[in-house]
């Protein structure tokens, strides 16, 4: 799967996303929404897709919390979704890089997410666009661009952003006065699952503010540029940070790698700051027998929802055990399908994907 | 080397010791002895040996504080002679079995050291006993028995001693009352290195506190049965830990061992304590890969006197760094010529039984 790779400037940049909202101009937006409305945008949205072998239907509405959970977990549905109580849908194709939330916020909201700082997203974000544009009619207007729920998305209505690594910011104490120069300009920064510069796992979302009166190559070459700059600032800091601290550096790093490989109980926060170490220690040179691609395949199925969602494990004792497990998986070899389970219960409650799903 | 075997109740019983103290009659004691009475203690003991191919002497006063530490880090001196500005010298078997100081508080202690609980303590001691009394004429009363420096080793001037392994004393909070009631049966008990119940390691020494009015046999057994009770009653402990707390136990024990084969930077207090975690291990059988052997070697490998002297290190953080390097050896092949270094200047300083020593 896309969120296992090894992206381009992979050391600091995980993934990059475009998001576009869309409304469907004969539709209410979503406060004045009946039941009957948003079937209505499920239900074109799927036509626009009709025939398209790789955009598959999942029906978000019928799925239980940790379902829902594991996709957030991934970021193929937002937050937002796992908790609404809208009738909610999802075009999700096979390689789970396009994503089209139906009755988010908004009616529509089309994703591209790939690894690495990776300007595609922007083009296989508006190709989704054009092909829904196809056949739906979106609320837009000429002087304003596509109308939102919320102002704040007014215009464009994309949001670009990346998932950035960040430990040598943050251990050197400068991610708070860098992030703080970032929304100067224009920019926010998020933690991995939710805000502040306090993120485990050293992992932070860094997207554009500014929607209107800009356009979407505007904002991407803006991302773009002050990524590139995080980028060779986190990098300088890292290499500062090994050289000044050589052992410790190592002896920090070595140390997370031999409890995660050993540890018998693993919470979920435990694992995210020493998968971050780890990390660390791939990019510095430090750790050469893991890879980053098993390190992302790891940390994903590590996550609590992935967890109950492949293997039925409900208990949150017996999923720092299970999550111990996991983690030994580090030092072996790249693709095991011990990290897979077999839960066949998912695909009956209409989650189709399920199985290839965890499949990283 | 006899301190790396795994012994009689070695899950518990680590080693035994018997110590004799022993006066010689014609030269006054310690407090008011010249330099040539040091001599001559020295001269006629060396004597009694003369032509014992196996018993080495070693000039303790010639050496360097780490050679002496490093000595008494195996327990083969005194901390006492350590410090010791006499003229001290040390008869030492090639097994570092027996060992007899000379001018420590008295002029002559006679030891022997074996692992596990081993009675054969006391046939040797007294062997040794015999062969000096052969040539050597010892302050002697009919009616109190030998004469010793402090009165509390006046009579036999045996002092019988275990050193027993009590992490599941110390963790259910039961080892000061056990501790408390032995000293009411006339038995003293110290921490590995010093007093007290907070020793690093778990690693406490039992011994007789009375030398007086009871024959060497009688405080042999004495030492014998309540060293079985308290093997019987950390074994209980043990096994109930376990059942109670298995996973929280094999979490921590398992977590030792990565950290102790991961790490760039050990501390020796670190080390002492993660090792005890691995004992424990081994002994509840959550640890296969490692053997008592490999553990005790490691162990007497990673004290600091001993690092300096295997390898020349003089800072305590490259010692650090070396013990790291050493403690990685737990799971590696049970022999390993890396542990042992290569410290020629020690055997010029006098001390030739070093190369041998180390290579456990």
């Amino acid at each position: 799967m896309w969120y296992t790779e090894n992206g381009n400037m992979g050391d600091v940049v995980l993934s990059t996303r475009v998001r576009l909202a869309r409304n469907i101009a004969s539709i209410p937006f979503a406060p004045r929404m009946t039941k009957k409305n948003q079937g209505d945008v499920i239900e074109k949205c799927r036509k626009a897709f009709e025939g398209d072998k790789d955009m598959k239907f999942i029906d978000i509405s019928s799925m239980r919390d940790y379902e829902r959970q594991a996709l957030a977990e991934k970021h193929i549905i937002s937050p937002e979704m796992v908790s609404s109580t809208r009738r909610t849908g999802l075009l999700l194709s096979g390689d789970e890089r396009a994503a089209i939330m139906l009755n988010e916020e908004d009616h529509i909201r089309i994703q591209y997410m790939s690894s690495g700082l990776d300007r595609n997203c922007l083009v296989e974000a508006n190709r989704l666009d054009d092909k829904l544009e196809a056949s739906v009619d979106f609320a837009f207007d000429p002087q304003i661009g596509y109308l939102t729920c919320c102002p704040t998305n007014v215009g464009t209505g994309m949001r670009a952003s990346v998932m950035v690594f960040l430990p040598a910011m943050v251990m050197s104490n400068s991610a708070d006065r860098i992030f703080r120069s970032l929304s100067t300009l224009g920019m926010t920064v998020r933690g991995l699952y939710g805000e502040g510069s306090n993120s485990a796992g050293n992992i932070f979302q860094i997207s554009n503010q500014v929607t209107l009166g800009v356009s979407e190559e505007e904002i991407w070459n803006k991302l773009e540029q002050i990524t590139g700059e995080i980028v060779e600032k986190e990098r300088e800091l890292r290499k500062k940070l090994y050289e000044n601290s050589k052992y410790e550096t190592e002896d920090r790093v070595l140390r997370s790698l031999g409890i995660l490989t050993n540890a018998r109980l693993m919470s979920g926060q435990e694992a995210l700051a020493r998968l971050s170490d780890v990390r660390l220690g791939i990019s510095l040179g430090i750790i050469k027998d893991v890879s980053v691609e098993k390190l992302n395949e790891v940390m994903y199925h590590t996550f609590p929802a992935t967890i109950v969602n492949t293997f039925n494990i409900f208990s949150a004792r017996e999923r720092d055990l299970k999550r111990a497990e996991i983690t030994k998986e580090l030092t072996k070899a790249p693709c095991s399908d011990d990290l897979n389970g077999s839960n066949k219960e998912n695909k009956a409650a209409g989650y189709a994907e399920q199985g290839d799903d965890l499949n990283a």
